[in-house]
């Protein structure tokens, strides 16, 4: 199958890349029988790249490209157009429409509302703190933030970073994402975001908005989206959904219904294609319910762009107007035509046999004396063990036994890069007190077998033998 | 040369692209059959697109892409991998770091400083926008805008509409957008930009950050960036500079030193390969003289991706910290690429040529009796004019015959589109009172000829001498 990673330092391969446009810079001679030069270098630079797609890399929340993926992002950068008119883009505005149609029905069970494909999950999910915002406070887009009382944003624990960030950007500051304290499967407690709000309340401050997650980065935990829905509705809180990890369940009934119970009854949701499925990098889809709110929140009606007077219907331009962006890749297109190519049904596929590949290395995990799984069980398609080596079985679990337990995983993680044949993450969780630990993900693109499952372990265990 | 558009209306094109869809999410088959399928339904959409490689696409600030930039996208789209970690992404981490060190030295003339490849020309903005606003209040990153005044950012009427998006998102308010009047080049007016900035000054408003054009959308004008960087200096405000789209001019000694004098002075800029240069959508620059300071922006070290505790030395995955997003294209490596295929030389004689057709269509519409040229010049490579036909032509210019010119010039883009041969936009400009004209914009990919201008030119004649 050949290697995941042909390992070298940073420092020889900075220098060579930079070597080889420093002779372009100080060339003199015309471009153009350059051909046969830049294949040699398309070659050289893909031998350097990590192989994501190989069964073996489950080091990220992606992994392969599907093919049907790949075609469709060649047409898109082939046919090298922005997402923002019908004029100059009429199959990708009209796939982004009809996509986003057919997500509304799957994620709420209705094709009405209003969405918008974005650069990364990061985006979709300001696209959700921006719409709070402007629901609640719609002078703001007027006005600014200046006057108000401090906006809280609420999330979880063990949420992604891109909260924080947005809150940043946005101007909320920091120090009103309020971080609620997740249970041992890193899922938001619900009463303590109850009991959040209400001191926030009682400070002066105003409740704007909860993030609520469906798949944790790390631990793959799915927030409990029926309480958590129940307690905004209560208390008149936007509720957005980061989804970017977890959201392709949404293919499964089964294991929609095991973990994402409530999701219909979010405000907004953020998914990545490009994530669990297999599109190419960047998919990312933001939906929600309330119709028309992009355009409020952020049209400008900027008229060269917008003419009101076109030769075809002005709604289908709306998506360039709702957009943050102007230049919009077409990335609704690479979803369009990979679901064309393998249905419903074959989304259901991959991500069951995900899910499966999951289970059945976390029983096996589980079942060892040399291992640990935390929380005995998978979730989502990530599972979080350690491997103990012999020298440390059999020990008193002291913080000086963890201590060292993570310093094996993190000795495991260089000597798997430098052999090369797989690719696995570790992460710390600190806001639980606990150390590194192999977070080992499974992307249903390429599909892996029980077979990739075995091969990794016993790899893990054969790294580790000796730390 | 085949047509650039082969137009029908957006509900036939709807249908059939849903019934396709609509087919796969019902269909109950085993999906991997689909191959010949979908090459068929490849052929059938990429049929329905506008061909923007089509030397007669001069309606937009982008046009075809360069094979070598095409070959880039292929690689990085089938290596389908996050530019966040050296880990996960060694070639495109390190030709991100090696292309921003050769663009400052390039803009700045020098390579120190900080900089992140964004997905768009909007987002790289907003990169300046926040950096400014960390300069002078680093607290609102903890603390939001909450007890600040209003925080003022000046742009110039003529400029894009992304310094509104992003003082909208950025919780500044639209109406701390101030507008700065242009003379009739487009150009902001210095005197106009000191006296506002007094004015918000004695409002008790803070004036935050100068938004400088070099190449607006419309008419191509350049700001004057010396006067403008000597009353941000005088007033201690970061001065971005809006590139986007006239930044191309960077490649050509002569061009730059008539266009862009001063843009060395600016804190920072936004520059966009994938507009004039032919670069594939998305390549978009952000690049500050500032060091490290995204990072301090920006950054919140997020233990599971950003493991202090690395194999390699960490700093090179400080791009994935700096950036707003977590998963980002690596849209660096396009621009490297090309960058190695085509020299300096190549992109220099890519900007001068486009610039030179510019020059060659402006000088005929200027001599011609039928037609009117706004400025009686080119600006960037943008033409702004309008064609009379017959029954218009010697009649005194009131205000009810520049409203039929402007409708006349509707109707040529209407049938231009019909008959699908060539496209190019029209664009009123309200704040100046100018009614629809023929906004003819030249990117410098694929090259365009003498005879193409003659083309097109005939062709507007023709097709508008009967309205």
């Amino acid at each position: 199958m050949g290697l995941v990673i042909d390992f070298i330092q940073p420092v020889p391969l900075e220098k060579e890349l930079t070597e080889k446009l420093e002779k372009a810079i100080q060339s003199l001679a015309s471009p153009g029988d350059a051909d046969k030069d830049m294949e040699e270098t398309a070659e050289y630079v893909m031998s350097r790249c990590v192989n994501t797609s190989h069964p073996h890399f489950l080091n990220q929340l992606y992994g392969g490209v599907h093919p049907m993926g790949l075609a469709a992002a060649y047409i898109v950068e082939k046919m090298n157009t922005n997402a923002h008119t019908y004029e100059v883009a009429p199959v990708f505005v009209l796939t982004e429409r009809i996509i986003l149609k057919k997500l509304r029905l799957l994620f709420f069970g209705n094709e009405d509302g209003d969405g918008i494909f974005a650069p990364g999950g990061s985006m979709a999910n300001m696209y959700g703190y921006t719409l709070a915002r402007h629901r609640y406070f719609p002078d703001a887009k007027q006005k600014g933030l200046f006057n108000l009382p401090p906006l809280v944003l609420y999330t979880s624990q063990d949420s992604h970073y891109s909260a924080s960030k947005a809150a940043n950007w946005m101007g909320l500051g920091l120090e009103n994402v309020v971080k609620i304290k997740t249970n041992r499967f890193g899922a938001m407690i619900p009463m303590e975001l109850e009991a959040a709000i209400k001191k926030n309340r009682a400070e002066g401050k105003i409740p704007l908005v909860v993030n609520a997650t469906a798949g944790t980065t790390v631990l793959g935990a799915f927030d409990d989206l029926e309480s958590i829905a129940d307690i905004c509705k209560r208390e008149n809180l936007w509720l957005h959904c980061d989804a970017a990890w977890g959201g392709s369940f949404i293919f499964s009934e089964r294991l929609r219904a095991e973990n994402m119970k409530g999701i219909e009854k979010c405000d907004s949701i953020a998914w990545n294609a490009h994530k669990m499925l297999g599109a190419p990098l960047q998919c990312s889809i933001f939906i929600t319910k309330e119709p028309d709110c992009l355009s409020k929140c952020n049209s400008l009606s900027a008229s060269y762009l917008f003419q009101p007077d076109k030769y075809y219907p002005v709604e289908y331009d709306r998506s360039g107007d709702k957009s943050f962006q102007c230049g919009r890749k077409p990335d609704a297109f690479k979803l369009w035509f990979m679901w064309v190519a393998l249905g419903t049904k074959g989304f259901q596929q991959l991500v069951e046999k995900a899910e499966d590949c999951a289970r059945y290395i976390s029983e096996k995990i589980s079942s060892r004396d040399d291992c640990i799984l935390y929380l005995d069980k998978h979730q989502c398609t990530n599972v979080f063990f350690w491997y103990v080596p012999p020298r440390l079985q059999g020990l008193d679990k002291t913080e000086a036994w963890w201590t060292e337990l993570g310093e094996v995983t993190r000795k495991i993680k260089e000597k798997m890069v430098q052999e090369g044949d797989m690719m696995i993450g570790y992460s710390p969780l600190p806001h639980k007190n606990i150390p590194n630990a192999i977070r080992l993900v499974i992307p249903a693109y390429p599909p892996k077998s029980h077979a990739d499952m075995d091969f990794v372990l016993e790899k893990i265990f054969s790294l580790g033998k000796d730390f």
